[in-house]
Protein backbone atom coordinates (compact mmCIF):
# COMPACT_ATOMS: atom_id res chain seq x y z
CA UNK A 1 0.00 0.00 0.00
CA UNK A 2 1.11 3.06 -0.48
CA UNK A 3 1.02 5.39 2.41
CA UNK A 4 2.26 8.45 3.49
CA UNK A 5 1.67 11.18 6.18
CA UNK A 6 0.94 14.87 5.24
CA UNK A 7 1.44 17.76 8.16
CA UNK A 8 -0.86 20.51 8.00
CA UNK A 9 -0.17 23.69 9.75
CA UNK A 10 -2.98 24.72 11.47
CA UNK A 11 -0.98 27.82 13.80
CA UNK A 12 -2.94 26.73 16.79
CA UNK A 13 -6.41 28.44 14.75
CA UNK A 14 -9.80 26.83 15.37
CA UNK A 15 -10.93 25.98 11.86
CA UNK A 16 -10.91 24.37 8.57
CA UNK A 17 -8.16 23.67 6.45
CA UNK A 18 -8.25 22.67 2.84
CA UNK A 19 -6.50 19.12 2.01
CA UNK A 20 -7.77 18.75 -1.75
CA UNK A 21 -4.52 20.02 -3.14
CA UNK A 22 -2.46 17.22 -0.70
CA UNK A 23 -4.63 14.77 -1.74
CA UNK A 24 -4.71 15.02 -5.59
CA UNK A 25 -1.21 15.69 -5.46
CA UNK A 26 -0.79 12.15 -3.72
CA UNK A 27 -2.71 10.55 -5.76
CA UNK A 28 -1.56 12.07 -9.16
CA UNK A 29 -0.68 9.08 -11.56
CA UNK A 30 -1.29 6.06 -9.16
CA UNK A 31 -4.49 5.21 -11.85
CA UNK A 32 -8.05 3.56 -10.15
CA UNK A 33 -8.35 2.79 -6.44
CA UNK A 34 -9.49 3.81 -3.06
CA UNK A 35 -7.78 7.15 -1.11
CA UNK A 36 -8.20 6.77 2.38
CA UNK A 37 -7.12 10.33 4.58
CA UNK A 38 -7.33 9.58 7.96
CA UNK A 39 -6.63 11.82 10.74
CA UNK A 40 -4.53 9.56 13.98
CA UNK A 41 -5.51 12.52 15.99
CA UNK A 42 -8.60 12.46 18.83
CA UNK A 43 -10.28 15.76 18.70
CA UNK A 44 -9.95 16.25 14.88
CA UNK A 45 -12.09 15.01 12.43
CA UNK A 46 -12.75 15.37 7.84
CA UNK A 47 -15.15 16.58 6.20
CA UNK A 48 -15.98 17.35 2.73
CA UNK A 49 -17.76 20.56 1.72
CA UNK A 50 -18.11 23.52 -0.41
CA UNK A 51 -15.71 25.99 0.42
CA UNK A 52 -15.20 29.73 -1.13
CA UNK A 53 -19.32 30.81 -0.01
CA UNK A 54 -19.35 30.68 3.99
CA UNK A 55 -19.88 27.11 4.59
CA UNK A 56 -16.44 26.07 6.40
CA UNK A 57 -16.89 29.49 8.59
CA UNK A 58 -20.77 28.37 9.17
CA UNK A 59 -19.81 24.73 10.01
CA UNK A 60 -17.41 25.63 13.16
CA UNK A 61 -20.71 27.57 14.18
CA UNK A 62 -22.82 24.72 13.71
CA UNK A 63 -20.38 22.29 15.76
CA UNK A 64 -20.32 24.91 18.37
CA UNK A 65 -23.61 24.95 18.50
CA UNK A 66 -23.92 21.20 18.77
CA UNK A 67 -20.95 20.67 20.70
CA UNK A 68 -21.52 23.74 23.28
CA UNK A 69 -17.61 24.66 25.04
CA UNK A 70 -19.37 25.54 28.34
CA UNK A 71 -16.99 22.86 30.72
CA UNK A 72 -19.13 22.14 33.31
CA UNK A 73 -21.12 19.90 31.24
CA UNK A 74 -18.04 17.44 30.41
CA UNK A 75 -16.79 14.55 32.45
CA UNK A 76 -13.74 15.02 30.47
CA UNK A 77 -12.13 18.95 31.59
CA UNK A 78 -8.07 18.22 30.73
CA UNK A 79 -6.81 20.98 28.83
CA UNK A 80 -7.91 24.61 27.64
CA UNK A 81 -11.94 25.57 28.32
CA UNK A 82 -14.33 23.55 25.50
CA UNK A 83 -11.71 20.80 25.24
CA UNK A 84 -14.45 18.22 26.35
CA UNK A 85 -16.51 19.34 23.54
CA UNK A 86 -12.99 19.03 21.44
CA UNK A 87 -12.83 15.13 22.19
CA UNK A 88 -16.39 14.43 20.91
CA UNK A 89 -16.50 16.00 17.44
CA UNK A 90 -14.57 12.85 15.87
CA UNK A 91 -17.92 11.28 16.78
CA UNK A 92 -19.35 13.27 14.56
CA UNK A 93 -17.08 14.22 11.93
CA UNK A 94 -15.10 11.44 11.68
CA UNK A 95 -11.63 11.44 11.27
CA UNK A 96 -11.60 8.27 8.46
CA UNK A 97 -12.67 8.84 5.19
CA UNK A 98 -12.39 7.30 2.03
CA UNK A 99 -12.59 8.31 -1.55
CA UNK A 100 -12.57 6.99 -5.01
CA UNK A 101 -9.74 7.59 -7.14
CA UNK A 102 -10.26 7.52 -11.19
CA UNK A 103 -7.47 7.72 -13.26
CA UNK A 104 -5.18 9.13 -11.09
CA UNK A 105 -7.62 11.93 -9.45
CA UNK A 106 -9.77 11.84 -6.84
CA UNK A 107 -13.20 11.38 -8.01
CA UNK A 108 -14.73 14.62 -6.09
CA UNK A 109 -17.44 16.47 -7.31
CA UNK A 110 -17.01 20.36 -8.70
CA UNK A 111 -18.52 22.03 -5.66
CA UNK A 112 -16.40 19.12 -2.71
CA UNK A 113 -13.34 19.92 -1.04
CA UNK A 114 -11.97 17.92 1.56
CA UNK A 115 -11.04 19.57 4.80
CA UNK A 116 -9.21 19.28 7.84
CA UNK A 117 -11.77 20.11 10.43
CA UNK A 118 -9.96 21.20 13.71
CA UNK A 119 -11.58 22.63 16.79
CA UNK A 120 -8.73 22.63 19.11
CA UNK A 121 -6.18 25.52 18.84
CA UNK A 122 -3.86 23.95 21.28
CA UNK A 123 -1.98 22.64 18.44
CA UNK A 124 0.23 24.52 15.84
CA UNK A 125 0.08 21.68 13.47
CA UNK A 126 -1.87 18.15 12.40
CA UNK A 127 -0.68 14.51 10.48
CA UNK A 128 -2.76 13.71 8.16
CA UNK A 129 -2.27 10.03 6.87
CA UNK A 130 -2.72 9.02 3.30
CA UNK A 131 -3.30 5.72 1.87
CA UNK A 132 -3.57 4.59 -1.91
CA UNK A 133 -4.95 1.01 -2.64
CA UNK A 134 -5.38 0.06 -6.24
CA UNK A 135 -8.21 -1.79 -7.38
CA UNK B 1 -11.52 -0.70 -10.19
CA UNK B 2 -14.90 -1.85 -11.31
CA UNK B 3 -16.59 1.84 -11.00
CA UNK B 4 -19.74 3.48 -12.70
CA UNK B 5 -21.76 6.42 -11.99
CA UNK B 6 -25.84 5.83 -11.43
CA UNK B 7 -28.90 8.81 -11.99
CA UNK B 8 -31.44 8.67 -8.93
CA UNK B 9 -34.25 10.96 -9.59
CA UNK B 10 -35.00 12.84 -6.46
CA UNK B 11 -37.67 14.78 -8.48
CA UNK B 12 -36.78 18.03 -6.85
CA UNK B 13 -37.90 16.69 -3.57
CA UNK B 14 -36.34 16.88 0.07
CA UNK B 15 -36.08 13.49 1.64
CA UNK B 16 -33.77 9.88 1.55
CA UNK B 17 -33.79 7.38 -2.15
CA UNK B 18 -33.22 4.25 -1.37
CA UNK B 19 -29.98 3.23 -2.68
CA UNK B 20 -29.82 -0.50 -1.24
CA UNK B 21 -31.16 -2.27 -4.89
CA UNK B 22 -28.57 -0.32 -6.68
CA UNK B 23 -25.88 -1.44 -4.73
CA UNK B 24 -27.15 -4.72 -4.45
CA UNK B 25 -26.61 -5.30 -8.47
CA UNK B 26 -23.99 -3.62 -8.51
CA UNK B 27 -22.21 -6.15 -6.59
CA UNK B 28 -23.73 -9.18 -7.86
CA UNK B 29 -21.42 -12.18 -9.01
CA UNK B 30 -18.43 -10.00 -7.56
CA UNK B 31 -16.93 -12.18 -4.69
CA UNK B 32 -16.18 -10.48 -2.07
CA UNK B 33 -14.67 -7.24 -1.46
CA UNK B 34 -15.15 -3.45 -0.85
CA UNK B 35 -17.51 -1.24 -2.12
CA UNK B 36 -17.68 2.49 -1.77
CA UNK B 37 -20.80 4.43 -1.95
CA UNK B 38 -20.09 7.84 -3.14
CA UNK B 39 -22.08 11.08 -3.53
CA UNK B 40 -20.00 13.80 -6.02
CA UNK B 41 -22.37 16.74 -4.48
CA UNK B 42 -22.21 19.53 -1.66
CA UNK B 43 -25.62 18.95 -0.72
CA UNK B 44 -26.25 15.84 -0.05
CA UNK B 45 -25.38 12.81 1.95
CA UNK B 46 -25.44 8.93 2.29
CA UNK B 47 -27.10 6.99 5.68
CA UNK B 48 -27.42 3.48 6.40
CA UNK B 49 -31.14 3.36 8.77
CA UNK B 50 -33.81 1.12 8.82
CA UNK B 51 -36.49 2.31 6.28
CA UNK B 52 -40.35 1.50 6.62
CA UNK B 53 -41.12 2.45 9.91
CA UNK B 54 -40.55 6.00 9.57
CA UNK B 55 -37.29 6.76 10.56
CA UNK B 56 -36.09 7.97 7.04
CA UNK B 57 -38.94 10.79 7.51
CA UNK B 58 -37.89 11.29 11.17
CA UNK B 59 -34.51 11.87 10.19
CA UNK B 60 -34.73 14.73 7.87
CA UNK B 61 -36.84 16.60 11.05
CA UNK B 62 -33.89 15.86 12.86
CA UNK B 63 -31.19 17.48 9.95
CA UNK B 64 -33.49 20.32 10.20
CA UNK B 65 -33.74 20.52 13.76
CA UNK B 66 -29.81 20.51 13.88
CA UNK B 67 -29.24 22.32 10.64
CA UNK B 68 -31.93 25.38 11.08
CA UNK B 69 -33.20 26.64 7.57
CA UNK B 70 -33.71 30.12 8.73
CA UNK B 71 -30.78 31.67 6.16
CA UNK B 72 -29.72 34.84 8.87
CA UNK B 73 -27.63 32.57 10.45
CA UNK B 74 -25.52 31.19 7.69
CA UNK B 75 -22.92 33.11 5.82
CA UNK B 76 -23.63 30.60 2.58
CA UNK B 77 -26.87 32.48 1.09
CA UNK B 78 -26.65 31.32 -2.47
CA UNK B 79 -29.55 29.42 -3.84
CA UNK B 80 -32.86 28.91 -2.00
CA UNK B 81 -34.05 29.23 1.89
CA UNK B 82 -32.31 27.05 3.60
CA UNK B 83 -29.29 26.19 1.24
CA UNK B 84 -27.12 27.57 3.98
CA UNK B 85 -28.33 24.18 6.12
CA UNK B 86 -28.01 22.05 3.19
CA UNK B 87 -24.04 23.16 2.45
CA UNK B 88 -23.46 22.07 5.83
CA UNK B 89 -25.52 18.42 6.25
CA UNK B 90 -22.33 16.38 4.13
CA UNK B 91 -19.90 17.28 7.14
CA UNK B 92 -22.65 15.30 9.53
CA UNK B 93 -23.81 13.03 6.91
CA UNK B 94 -21.17 11.91 4.66
CA UNK B 95 -20.92 11.67 1.50
CA UNK B 96 -18.84 8.60 1.52
CA UNK B 97 -19.56 5.47 2.71
CA UNK B 98 -17.45 1.61 2.05
CA UNK B 99 -19.60 -1.51 2.57
CA UNK B 100 -17.92 -4.83 2.72
CA UNK B 101 -19.21 -7.47 0.11
CA UNK B 102 -19.73 -10.90 0.77
CA UNK B 103 -19.91 -13.59 -2.05
CA UNK B 104 -21.23 -10.85 -4.03
CA UNK B 105 -23.66 -9.15 -1.46
CA UNK B 106 -23.54 -6.19 0.44
CA UNK B 107 -23.25 -7.56 4.31
CA UNK B 108 -25.94 -5.11 5.21
CA UNK B 109 -27.64 -6.45 8.42
CA UNK B 110 -31.96 -6.81 8.12
CA UNK B 111 -32.98 -4.08 9.13
CA UNK B 112 -30.38 -1.87 7.17
CA UNK B 113 -30.78 0.32 3.94
CA UNK B 114 -28.78 2.27 2.38
CA UNK B 115 -30.10 5.73 1.62
CA UNK B 116 -29.44 9.00 -0.18
CA UNK B 117 -30.03 12.18 1.95
CA UNK B 118 -30.87 14.80 -0.02
CA UNK B 119 -32.19 18.15 1.16
CA UNK B 120 -32.06 20.14 -1.25
CA UNK B 121 -34.98 20.37 -3.41
CA UNK B 122 -33.18 22.37 -6.34
CA UNK B 123 -31.86 19.55 -8.07
CA UNK B 124 -34.01 17.10 -10.17
CA UNK B 125 -31.69 14.22 -9.99
CA UNK B 126 -28.64 13.54 -8.37
CA UNK B 127 -25.06 11.21 -9.04
CA UNK B 128 -23.99 8.58 -6.84
CA UNK B 129 -20.17 6.94 -7.74
CA UNK B 130 -20.44 2.95 -7.26
CA UNK B 131 -16.59 1.50 -6.99
CA UNK B 132 -15.61 -2.31 -6.16
CA UNK B 133 -12.42 -3.03 -4.75
CA UNK B 134 -11.59 -7.02 -4.97
CA UNK B 135 -10.31 -7.81 -1.33
CA UNK C 1 -10.75 -11.16 1.53
CA UNK C 2 -10.11 -11.68 5.21
CA UNK C 3 -13.85 -11.24 6.81
CA UNK C 4 -14.85 -12.13 9.98
CA UNK C 5 -17.79 -11.57 12.53
CA UNK C 6 -17.00 -11.20 16.39
CA UNK C 7 -19.59 -11.01 19.11
CA UNK C 8 -19.53 -8.16 21.44
CA UNK C 9 -21.30 -8.80 25.12
CA UNK C 10 -23.57 -5.25 25.57
CA UNK C 11 -25.17 -6.85 28.48
CA UNK C 12 -28.42 -4.84 26.97
CA UNK C 13 -26.71 -1.89 28.65
CA UNK C 14 -26.62 1.65 26.46
CA UNK C 15 -22.95 2.99 26.02
CA UNK C 16 -19.72 2.71 24.44
CA UNK C 17 -17.66 -0.64 24.11
CA UNK C 18 -14.14 -0.68 23.06
CA UNK C 19 -13.26 -2.44 20.24
CA UNK C 20 -9.66 -1.57 19.89
CA UNK C 21 -8.28 -5.09 21.41
CA UNK C 22 -10.41 -6.93 18.79
CA UNK C 23 -9.28 -5.05 15.36
CA UNK C 24 -5.67 -4.84 16.51
CA UNK C 25 -6.12 -8.66 16.99
CA UNK C 26 -7.64 -9.26 14.01
CA UNK C 27 -5.39 -7.28 11.67
CA UNK C 28 -1.83 -8.42 13.01
CA UNK C 29 0.72 -10.13 11.30
CA UNK C 30 -1.43 -9.45 7.92
CA UNK C 31 1.13 -6.33 6.54
CA UNK C 32 -0.15 -3.08 4.77
CA UNK C 33 -4.05 -2.60 3.89
CA UNK C 34 -7.51 -1.32 4.74
CA UNK C 35 -9.58 -2.66 7.65
CA UNK C 36 -13.16 -2.47 7.46
CA UNK C 37 -14.86 -2.32 10.69
CA UNK C 38 -19.00 -2.84 9.53
CA UNK C 39 -21.66 -2.65 12.28
CA UNK C 40 -24.98 -5.06 10.81
CA UNK C 41 -27.48 -3.18 13.21
CA UNK C 42 -29.90 -0.46 12.61
CA UNK C 43 -29.41 1.32 15.72
CA UNK C 44 -25.71 1.42 16.55
CA UNK C 45 -22.09 3.56 15.09
CA UNK C 46 -18.66 3.89 15.56
CA UNK C 47 -16.56 6.04 16.48
CA UNK C 48 -13.59 6.63 17.09
CA UNK C 49 -12.50 8.88 20.03
CA UNK C 50 -10.22 8.75 23.05
CA UNK C 51 -11.35 6.88 26.24
CA UNK C 52 -10.47 7.48 30.17
CA UNK C 53 -10.67 10.52 30.47
CA UNK C 54 -14.88 10.91 30.55
CA UNK C 55 -15.33 11.38 26.75
CA UNK C 56 -17.34 8.29 25.90
CA UNK C 57 -19.90 8.77 28.61
CA UNK C 58 -20.06 12.57 27.45
CA UNK C 59 -20.93 11.15 23.86
CA UNK C 60 -23.77 9.39 25.50
CA UNK C 61 -25.09 12.36 26.64
CA UNK C 62 -24.09 14.58 23.24
CA UNK C 63 -26.08 11.96 21.84
CA UNK C 64 -29.61 12.12 24.13
CA UNK C 65 -29.03 15.92 23.24
CA UNK C 66 -28.61 15.73 19.55
CA UNK C 67 -31.94 12.91 19.58
CA UNK C 68 -34.34 13.25 22.59
CA UNK C 69 -35.60 10.05 23.60
CA UNK C 70 -39.20 11.02 23.67
CA UNK C 71 -40.91 8.81 21.61
CA UNK C 72 -44.10 11.77 20.79
CA UNK C 73 -41.43 12.99 18.21
CA UNK C 74 -40.79 9.99 16.07
CA UNK C 75 -42.85 8.71 13.78
CA UNK C 76 -40.62 5.65 14.35
CA UNK C 77 -42.69 4.37 18.17
CA UNK C 78 -42.00 0.18 17.39
CA UNK C 79 -39.87 -0.99 21.08
CA UNK C 80 -38.61 0.07 24.22
CA UNK C 81 -39.04 3.87 24.76
CA UNK C 82 -36.23 6.11 22.67
CA UNK C 83 -36.19 3.92 20.05
CA UNK C 84 -37.33 5.98 17.34
CA UNK C 85 -34.22 8.43 18.44
CA UNK C 86 -31.72 4.75 18.25
CA UNK C 87 -32.94 4.53 14.60
CA UNK C 88 -31.59 8.14 13.85
CA UNK C 89 -28.24 7.41 15.82
CA UNK C 90 -26.58 5.70 12.54
CA UNK C 91 -26.99 8.95 10.22
CA UNK C 92 -25.09 10.83 12.32
CA UNK C 93 -22.26 8.46 13.58
CA UNK C 94 -21.76 5.85 10.44
CA UNK C 95 -22.06 1.65 11.24
CA UNK C 96 -19.25 1.96 8.40
CA UNK C 97 -15.54 2.73 9.10
CA UNK C 98 -12.26 2.14 7.34
CA UNK C 99 -8.95 2.55 8.97
CA UNK C 100 -5.47 2.16 7.34
CA UNK C 101 -3.45 -0.54 8.71
CA UNK C 102 0.65 -0.37 8.24
CA UNK C 103 2.58 -3.48 8.50
CA UNK C 104 0.25 -5.56 10.91
CA UNK C 105 -1.09 -2.80 13.14
CA UNK C 106 -4.30 0.20 13.15
CA UNK C 107 -2.56 3.55 12.47
CA UNK C 108 -4.49 5.18 15.41
CA UNK C 109 -3.11 7.65 17.05
CA UNK C 110 -2.26 7.49 20.34
CA UNK C 111 -5.45 8.56 21.83
CA UNK C 112 -7.43 7.26 19.50
CA UNK C 113 -9.94 3.90 20.24
CA UNK C 114 -12.16 2.33 18.11
CA UNK C 115 -15.88 2.22 19.82
CA UNK C 116 -18.68 0.62 19.29
CA UNK C 117 -21.86 3.08 20.34
CA UNK C 118 -24.91 1.09 21.15
CA UNK C 119 -27.91 3.41 22.74
CA UNK C 120 -29.84 0.63 22.16
CA UNK C 121 -30.50 -1.27 25.75
CA UNK C 122 -32.72 -3.94 24.03
CA UNK C 123 -29.97 -6.38 23.08
CA UNK C 124 -27.67 -8.33 24.86
CA UNK C 125 -25.10 -8.58 22.23
CA UNK C 126 -24.13 -6.97 18.98
CA UNK C 127 -22.38 -7.72 15.68
CA UNK C 128 -19.33 -6.38 14.31
CA UNK C 129 -17.78 -7.38 11.05
CA UNK C 130 -13.89 -6.70 10.46
CA UNK C 131 -12.81 -6.79 7.03
CA UNK C 132 -9.08 -6.63 5.38
CA UNK C 133 -8.14 -5.60 2.24
CA UNK C 134 -4.33 -5.94 1.59
CA UNK C 135 -2.74 -2.85 0.17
Amino acid sequence: MDTHTITIDTGGTRGTFDLTGEVTAFVAGKGDGLVSVFVPHATAGIAIIETGAGSDADLMDVIDAILPRRDDRYRHRHGSEGHGADHLLPALVSPSVTIPVIDGRPALGTWQSLLLVDPNADNPSRTVRLSFIAG
